[in-house]
Order: C-alpha cells, then sequence, then structure tokens
C-alpha cells in the first residue's frame, strides 16, 4: 500500500493552473491554424471550437473552489519561495480577471470576435467600413460590458481594466504621459529628421521580383542566425504577421511581396524577437502563470529590441547586405550596406503602422490609443471613427488615407476584440531601446557580434534578464533589475537623435 | 421582462453535446496539425494539450446531471422525433462509454498514445521494435484495463468492448464468421488470380521521376471532379496518410514518392473517399451525436468504394490515364489506359498493408484481428509479436517481411492506442462492393459519368443514401436500407472474381 499526502492548496493550484495552460495553449494552436492553414469554410466551426473552449478555461478558474484554494494558499504563503509566491499572485490576478466575467458574456465576446476578424478578412481589402461596422459595434458593446465589469472588480476604470490584460498593472494616466512626452517631442524630431534626410543620398530601390521561395530561405537563415530553433517552431505566411503557440513549438508567419524582400526580411526578425522571448521563458514553470511571458510592452519590447535597435543598426546592416545580394543574385551600388542602410532607415510618413519607419510608428499609436480610450469611454460614436482616424492622421503626420483600407481598417486589432492592447507598441519600442542600451553596455561585444551574424552574446544577456524572468517581477521592477532604472523616455529619444540625424 | 423557460431535458443535453462536439472537433485539428505541421520539438507540450483537452470531454460526459438528464430525456422521447430519438440513443452510448473510465485513466491513456506514437515515428523507419516496446507495453497495459472496465458495463467481451467503440454494435463473433468466410476463399482465389494473370500482359512500369509538386496538382485535379470543396478542405502531406477534421474543414493528406505517382494518386482518391462521407453529413445535426460518421466500417466503406470500386474500374482509368500523361508529359504504351488498368489492379503479395491489392488486402487485416484478439485477450505477449506477425504473414501470403519496419511496425494503429480498429478495413471492403453495387443497379449511368470524370450521380446517391444519414440508424440497418439486404460477403466475392479473373 501506498499512502498519499492530501495536496497543500498551493499544490492543488498548481495542478488546476496546469491544466489550463495546456488548454491556452491548445487555443494557441487553434488561433495559430486559423490565421495560416484553415480553408474559409471553417471559420464557423472554428468559432464554436474556440468559444467552446474559452468558456471550459473561464469554467476551470471561475470554479468555487478555485477561490477557496487561492485564500489557503495566500494564508500559507510565508512557506513559499519567490517564485512560488510570485505564481501564486499571478494566479490571483487571473482568477479576478476571469470571475469578474459571466459565462455568457466570455462565450457571446469569443463568437463576436470570431464572426468580426471573419468578417475583416473581407472588408479591409476592400476597404468597406460600413461592411464591417455592426460586427463591429457588437463586439465593442460586449468588450465595454466587459471592461465595466473589470473595472468594478479591479477598482480602476474600464479603459485600465482592458490594459491590465496585456500590460498588469499599466494605466492610461502613466501612459498619457509618456506619450505627451513623446508626442511633444517627435513632431519636431521628424521636422529635423526630413531636413537631414533630404542632405544625404536617397535610397535606391532594390531592384526585384524577388520570389517568395527566396524569400522565405533568407528570413530562415536569418532566424537560424538569431538563435530560432526550427526544432521549436515554424514560419508560415498570413495576412497579418504574427507569433503564436508556445515556447516548445513557437510560429511566427510574415507575409510576403514579390517587389519588396525588405519589409518581409525585416518582419520575419521582427517575429523572431518575439518568438525568442517565448522559447526562453524559463522551462520548469512551463504551464505556470509565472512562467509566462510578462506582459504586452515587455513582449513588444523583444521584436523590437531586435527589428530596431539590433537589426537595423550598421553592424548587422553589414551582414544582412551580402546575405541579400547573394540570395537574389544582386549586383550594383543598389546592394551594397550603405544602401541596404539607408532603405532600413528611411523616414517617411505613410498610413501603415507594420510598414511605418521608427520615428513617425509612435504617432500611428498614439492615434489608435486616444481613438480607443475615446470609444471605450463613449466619447465616441463608432459610425465617426472613419472622419476621425483621417483627421487624427492629418494632425499628427500631415497625410490622410486614401480609404479605410489604409486607415481604420488596416489592424485586425479591435475587430478580433484586442483593446487597450495599442499602447503597447511604443511602450515597448522604448522598454527595447532601453533594454538594448543596458545589454551593450553590460556586453560591449554585442554590436560586433551581431556585425559577424552572431546573436548568442545578446541572446544570453536578455535570456538571464528578460526571458528567464517569467513573470516573476511586475514588468517596471524588471525593467530597472535589467537596466537599473525604471523606463525612461530619455534613452528612446536619444536613440532616434543618435540614428536619424548623425 | 423576458420569460424564459428552463430548457426539457433533451434540450439541454443537445446543448452539453454541442459544446463537446466543438471540443472534440478542437481535438481534431490538434490532431491533424500533430500528423502534418507540429516540429518535432512540440510533442510533449501537445501531448499535455491532448490530455487536458480528453480529460475536459470526459468530465463534461460523466458530470452526474447528465445521468439525470438522459434518464429523463429517455423517460420523455415519445415527444421526440426519429432523429431526436437517435440522437439521444447515441448520447446514451457516448455516455456508457465515458462512464466506464474513470479521468486518471482518460489522462494516462491519452499520454502514453502520444508518447507511443512520437517513439514510433522514429522507431518505424529503423525497423527498431525493442525502441517501441517499453511505450507501446504501457499502451496495451492502459488498453486492457480500459477494455476491462468497458467489458463490465457493456456485457460484452474486452475485445467487443473496444470493437464497439468503432463499430458500434460489432462483435467479434460475426467478424470470425465473416472473416472464415473469406479466409476459406482468398486463398483459392488468389493463386486463381495469380495464374491468370501470368497469361496477360505485365504492367509497364511508369516511367519517373514525378516530381512531388505535380503530383499534388494532378491528386487535387481528381480531387475536385470527385467533389472536393477546397473551400471546406485541404490536402497536405503526412508519414501517415489520413483524413481528419470536422464536415466544414475536413483535411485529408498523402504521401508522395518520386518514383511512383500511382499510389499517391489512389491515396489521394481513398481519403477523398473518407473526405466526402464527412462534408455529406447531415448539416442540421453538424454538432450533435448523430449527426456524426456511422463508424468505421462505414467509413472505410467510403474509401474503399472510391478507391477501389470506382476508381478502378474500367470507366474511370480511362479518364485518368490521359490526365496523368498530360500531367507528367508522358508517352508511349507504358501511359495506354490498359497499362494504366494493369498497375492498378496487379495482385502481388507484398508486406505493406496501405499498398496491397484488393485481393491481398483482406489476408492483412485478418492478420492484424487476430493478433490484436490475442494481444487484449491475454493470450500473446507483446514481445512475440515480431514473431507472430511474420509467422502469420507467411502462413497467410506466403511471405516474411525482410525487417519489422515491413512487419508489425508499419502501421500507426496500435501505438497510437487504436485498438479493435483493424477489422472495420475488411468490413469496410464488403460494405464498400455492396453499396456501389446498389448504386449502380439504382443509377445506371453512374459508371458511364465516371468514365468523362463526373462523380454527381454517384456522390448524389450516396449522399441520400449513406452520408445524409449521420448516425440515425445502426449501421447494419443503413446498410440493409440502402442495398435491400444486410452485409453478404458474396457481393465482394463476386466483384473479386468479375474483376481480377475475367
Amino acid at each position: 500500500m501506498s499512502f498519499k499526502l492530501p495536496m497543500s492548496p498551493y499544490t492543488d493550484l498548481e495542478a488546476r493552473f496546469h491544466r489550463l495552460q495546456a488548454l491556452r495553449n491548445a487555443l494557441g494552436v487553434l488561433h495559430w491554424d486559423m490565421a495560416t492553414m484553415m480553408p474559409p469554410g471553417g471559420a464557423e466551426a472554428r468559432a464554436e471550437q474556440l468559444a467552446a473552449l474559452n468558456v471550459v478555461c473561464h469554467g476551470m478558474l471561475t470554479e468555487p473552489v478555485v477561490s477557496d484554494l487561492l485564500d489557503h494558499a495566500e494564508g500559507g504563503a510565508a512557506s513559499l519561495d519567490d517564485w512560488q509566491r510570485a505564481n501564486l499572485g499571478e494566479m490571483r490576478r487571473q482568477w479576478i480577471h476571469a470571475t469578474a466575467l459571466d459565462a455568457r458574456l466570455v462565450e457571446a465576446l469569443s463568437k463576436a470576435c470570431s464572426a468580426c476578424e471573419q468578417i475583416w478578412r473581407d472588408a479591409r481589402p476592400k476597404g468597406d467600413f460600413a461592411m464591417i461596422l455592426p460586427a463591429l459595434t457588437e463586439v465593442l458593446r460586449l468588450v465595454r460590458e466587459a471592461a465595466a465589469a473589470k473595472s468594478a472588480r479591479l477598482g480602476v476604470d474600464a479603459y485600465d481594466a482592458l490594459l491590465d490584460e496585456y500590460e498588469p498593472g499599466g494605466r492610461a494616466a502613466d501612459i498619457d504621459r509618456v506619450f505627451g512626452d513623446l508626442a511633444g517631442f517627435l513632431p519636431d524630431l521628424l521636422a529635423r529628421v526630413l531636413e537631414h534626410q533630404a542632405r544625404q543620398p536617397a535610397p535606391i530601390d532594390l531592384p526585384g521580383p524577388f520570389p517568395v521561395e527566396k524569400q522565405r530561405l533568407l528570413g530562415e537563415r536569418i532566424m537560424r542566425a538569431m538563435g530560432f530553433e526550427f526544432e521549436h517552431g515554424r514560419l508560415d505566411t498570413s495576412l497579418h504577421p504574427f507569433c503564436g503557440g508556445m515556447p516548445d513549438d513557437v510560429r511566427i508567419t510574415t507575409r510576403y511581396a514579390e517587389d519588396d524582400f525588405a519589409s518581409a526580411v525585416m518582419g520575419v526578425i521582427h517575429e523572431t524577437g518575439h518568438a525568442l522571448y517565448e522559447r526562453g521563458l524559463p522551462r520548469q514553470w512551463r504551464h505556470q502563470p509565472v512562467g509566462q511571458a510578462r506582459g504586452m510592452s515587455l513582449h513588444e519590447s523583444q521584436s523590437l529590441l531586435m527589428e530596431m535597435q539590433a537589426c537595423r543598426s550598421a553592424p548587422f546592416i553589414s551582414f544582412l547586405a551580402p546575405l541579400a545580394r547573394e540570395a537574389f543574385s544582386g549586383s550594383g551600388p543598389a546592394w551594397d550596406a550603405a544602401n541596404f542602410q539607408r532603405v532600413y532607415t528611411h523616414v517617411n510618413p505613410d498610413f501603415i503602422r507594420v510598414e511605418a519607419d521608427e520615428v513617425t510608428y509612435p504617432a500611428h499609436v498614439i492615434l489608435r490609443y486616444r481613438l480607443e480610450k475615446a470609444l471605450i469611454g463613449g466619447d465616441m460614436k463608432l459610425g465617426d471613427l472613419p472622419a476621425a482616424w483621417n483627421e487624427g492622421m492629418k494632425k499628427l503626420l500631415g497625410i490622410v488615407p486614401p480609404s479605410d483600407r489604409e486607415g481604420c481598417l488596416q489592424d485586425i486589432h479591435w475587430y478580433d476584440g484586442a483593446w487597450g492592447y495599442f499602447p503597447t507598441y511604443t511602450l515597448g519600442a522604448m522598454t527595447a531601446a532601453q533594454l538594448f542600451d543596458a545589454a551593450c553596455r553590460a556586453k560591449p561585444e554585442i554590436p560586433g557580434a551581431i556585425g559577424k551574424g552572431d546573436f548568442a552574446p545578446l541572446l544570453a544577456w536578455l535570456r538571464a534578464n528578460v526571458h528567464g524572468q517569467g513573470s516573476r517581477l511586475p514588468a517596471r521592477d524588471l525593467l530597472t533589475a535589467a537596466t537599473s532604472r525604471p523606463l525612461d523616455p530619455a534613452v528612446f529619444k536619444a536613440h532616434l537623435e543618435r540614428r536619424y540625424l548623425n
């Protein structure tokens, strides 16, 4: 006979959250498949699967016994170590978010988002906002209902309640301050950059066409150099590039245009940054809340650190240019590193966020942030979104999209139900600058190594200071521990001035 | 104020089984992905996902309230229509299977099968049975535990309890009778066929290589002709061809060899037969038990009806040969329909079941059926399997596999936990012969249409008599309704004699 002790409340919770994370990983696979593999006729069935699985996950968190277990485990938290205590804290956080909503709302949200996203896939290429308006109205109605419910539980306002899902502890008041600082700095910087740029040689267009298969092979070559393990991941194509999956099976996508390889390559680098974060999460906490990524600002910091800090730097460009020349059998001055550098740091106010340069990108985010705050707060009607978008673009970047396709229809986020997400992009850009700066101070060999296609020193620093930390610390504490100071826009601003005015 | 009536027990059950089916569909996507897309390093995480989801599905069926609802709904069954009553019957059947097992066994089985299947992917190419033996021993131990538990609940013996999952109501005693009949008939037929064949011109080898991409395009061309809708499905590659997914998103796979396109084409046709069945299931019962396929014999009958009855027939071959010649820019007598006919009806006792001809195929199945019955019954040790396999092959077909790769390691089924499944292949072959015979009697235009690549008349008959029936009737009643008689091996035997002795 063997003798089995009853599980402690904490151990019981670990077992429950382990199963929950496995189901969330299953959701991750279903989402990836939907964006990459699923035939269009499978959308309705997929929406049913996602809704059923979301309801199951919600049900596991909201079972009454979980509440008791959390109370008991917190009562005995003194006997837990740091990681366990942080894990318990994350469990409580998830529990608060889940119990704020009832199962009916979870199911309705899941289905409304699936339906709206599916229509968006048609409406976007057509630039037809009217086509999506009813479905988006329903999504926003349910998102606002969820925001109100979470607002009451978290004791913050509706927008902050949504933001808290993506950026635990993030608050609009802090974002307003930082974005206000940037919004004051950027227009003047942009004017100076454009003036400076006008005095430099113009980038020479790289002559295509660039066969998709060769672009893919070049992308894979760079992914390997960056440390991506194909034993544990994939590269595919999708309408909207993303990184999905989970640490041991992390899947990125890009999109290709035959007349431009430069965007797809940089897209691959961006998503590889996300993938390396996922892959580097602490192995021993795989299926626990504390083992997951620490919020979306930090996630975006990892993609932008790679894309903007490391891979638009002169050392990396000097590594990339000959690789690309070889891949496409290029010749002539367009293929020189100097021209690549001009291509990859060319500043040009334009309509599409994901193709925006580093200097104008924050304006895209600030626009979306302001609009979604107004929509969530009830200060604006959804029908007025296209006009408000265009007006905002005009004010921020001095341009007006020719159609909603290049305007308020371009991003999947709102249509997919991700409200309160956009600000994390620019918070991520600032975090990336600060982390890269700290990494290079700690390991001065990093830029030189990157110039040889060797990302090992950089990756080692990120593994130790960011990836391997999981959700052990709040994002701001993690950043402070890694860089010796809290988020400081000055580092980002200095980076932009250094890169674009010299 | 709106006023909502409480749901009837039957309606409540429908809502529960709807969610359950959505989760099973999610499992289907995860299985498909595992076989086609997943990087090897994702296996462990995937096993966790499958186990968690299997436990959730099991939990939904075994909730105490389901038992009460079933009792109450059965008490009020007089008010239900035919389909609803059949649906309720299927719910009860699923409930019995589920409640026979506890959650611990469900989870252990799911994980053991995932682990064993993953090792099999390595062990098969190496022909290394010793490598897989420990994992397979664990799978068999758990399968036998499940069989014993279900045996007690169903009041049938252990093998029948497993068979019942794949072939509801199927019994080994019936199979023994039919297989005994065939086992008596086939050796003599095989001798006569080989003698007859020796007097005919030998098939001429089709000269390769055949680029995979061209094979794929030819396969898709034929799938379209057969009625496969790519809006609702996909064709991919996998080690072991299969049909997965669900009616609105049905996904088939094949495998390609550069030196032989004939196998891949026939493999595609076979899986398309499965896919058309799934796609034709009754739309209004999508997420209900009665809307699912009626057992594996009938499923296999649909693939074999297409592969063996329709597409190895002279009319179809006369359609296929010029298509293939064009696809591969072939020329010469090897590309004549007459030679294709010889290639596709060539009889040759060989080692691999999925490549076996129609005459020797049943021997492969009879061997596996006898072996798995002995293993489940405890009459044989797993360590003795390779020797018993080779001995059986010698007795049944007069040949001995050179290694376990061509022997007991060739099929995924046992390693994946599918015990009690194999007999459905040959039951399916007999059912296919009987259904095709009935279809052609009812619609004499079918063979001529197939000769023009027009499957519409055949598909219409199958939709009405098989696919659209879902699980409304027991398999034997469905067959009797469609063909005016129960399963009769004489039709299959007559088909073989007609095709292979004339």
